[in-house]
């Protein structure tokens, strides 16, 4: 018989390569998503496949969740609120997304007795981290936004269930990911000006701050790796490159690739909102020790992301919802 | 005009101690308290007191929670789901109690402008911490348990709304507590034992479970002592003595007290329930470098409680509630 995971925020830029990458693998996939920034054309291309399920849902506040986890061996629990910049304008967001929604998604999987947990949490978490790169047993960080600390929420309950429940859990604390299906972020945002005005770039902060970004097929063949290894008990890594760039780095590559040069108006400060790291570089040695590399460096992933939205100029249409 | 100060959970054993030492020290207080493990009889005493405002409500549930912070320049946000024991069994009640409550505050404090922001949490953040005693800037801990999880919860939105908010904040990261209006945890539950039966004691774990108890006078001091500096931003201290004992130990003093020789029954293994600390042991050298010293040794703090609890039989009644 099949193996069988759920897949929350499945339609989303990262869940929608997890779920693919398990269909391949002769997955079936419940795939779970409400659809906000999570896309149909982004899992159309495996909608046909009998072993994908789909199902159009708030996590939040769905009946009977765990009625969705029935028979499954796994949950990739991917679906979040993924935007670190609008916590203090709508500070409730935060919490029921990450953290309300990964308590509810960990006593489904519970409940239906699902023994693998997968938990895509972020290098926020280190808050402003005093040690660069920040490894995975960094000092006790202090938060720095709602977004950093409602991951973090997450991560201690997925921690808990671990212990309470006998569940095995992977935390994966990403950097900021690239690639296809990318549609939030400053490499969207940039173009998203471009489009409409060719000649000028307004940059929030002064351009300096230095950001490290990892390849969403990285990514995937990273969480893969670690899964690989048999472990009991809570896995925690760290997934990002060794290499970072500075903001005005990526916005010459951006306008490489577009073929433009226009008045870039920076902001002042390293830090671009409240809340924004000045650096998020993370430790990737315990990842690596288990063979995983890297194979897409940052300016081969910024420029292949700005590929990717002149081809799928549909990503900037006006949305129903 | 006076100083007013929000204490919640203001009922309860620890709240009920800052709450008095506030209105001694000329505060007004506003005392909110859902009266579930909070009691009358502990604030009967300065109920009388035109300082003081009490209010029987719900923290989860309270609409416009922030109407009762209306001048309050500081909030002790004291109320919390203390006992550690029973999250398995109850996975939603730390979350909501200790996580989505704390948010509540959090949110009805900067709504109402308030700028001091002082919350009670745990040493069990630290989880199963390799380095004893624990310093505030252990290692980034895995979380053992729903409680000590939902608490680093609560931790992580106190920093990221000072972050986001310009609120002045103190964590206190306690170890056990004890001393008068103690009413729950292993000296109320043997003596609950002892009083039905004086000749048995039924002990979880095999008795040599290490545990640091600190007496609530110290407690009360130590924050007074780091409320006085001046600060801005996120300060965290532990709170607890410089010794520990066994479970044996506190259970010789309490037999001791009682004048009983029970026959005692020890369970097996050093953890009393999943997800219990093998042994929290804090370094409080933070603390003390502003000039704190705990007065009262764990042996009097447990002889104490007990001589407490022996004058105050009520507690043990059955309530309505």
């Amino acid at each position: 018989m099949a193996r069988r995971a759920v897949v929350t925020g499945g339609a989303g830029f990262i869940g929608s390569h997890v779920a693919e990458d398990l269909l391949n693998d002769g997955w079936e996939v419940v795939l779970l998503d409400n659809f906000r920034t999570g896309r149909r054309e982004f899992i159309q291309e495996n909608e046909k496949s009998s072993s994908l399920k789909v199902y159009s849902i708030d996590l939040l506040t769905h009946d009977k969740l765990s009625d969705l986890f029935s028979d499954c061996q796994r949950t990739y629990h991917l679906a979040a609120n993924a935007d670190v910049r609008f916590g203090p304008s709508q500070p409730e967001r935060d919490l029921e997304q990450n953290t309300i929604v990964t308590h509810r998604v960990l006593e489904a999987s519970r409940i239906s007795g699902v023994k693998e947990f997968i938990f895509s949490s972020t290098g926020s978490v280190y808050g402003d981290s005093k040690i660069i790169p920040t490894p995975e047993d960094a000092p006790f960080p202090i938060q720095t936004s709602l977004y950093g600390a409602s991951k973090l929420a997450g991560e201690g309950l997925v921690q808990a269930y671990s212990e309470a429940f006998g569940i095995k859990s992977w935390i994966f604390r990403f950097v900021s990911i690239l690639g296809p299906r990318y549609s939030h972020g400053h490499v969207y945002d940039f173009y998203k000006q471009l489009r409409v005005n060719p000649n000028e770039l307004m940059v929030l902060g002064n351009g300096s701050q230095k950001k490290s970004y990892l390849h969403v097929k990285d990514c995937v063949e990273a969480m893969k790796c670690a899964l690989k290894e048999s472990t009991s008990g809570v896995q925690i890594f760290n997934l990002g490159t060794e290499e970072y760039c500075e903001v005005k780095d990526s916005i010459g590559w951006i306008c490489d690739e577009l073929r433009l040069s226009p008045k870039v108006n920076y902001g002042s400060g390293n830090q671009g909102w409240i809340g924004d790291n000045p650096f998020i570089f993370l430790e990737t040695e315990k990842i690596q020790r288990l063979g995983w590399k890297p194979r897409i460096t940052i300016e081969e992933g910024v420029r292949s992301t700005i590929r990717y939205l002149i081809e799928n100029q549909w990503l900037f249409a006006p949305r129903n919802s």
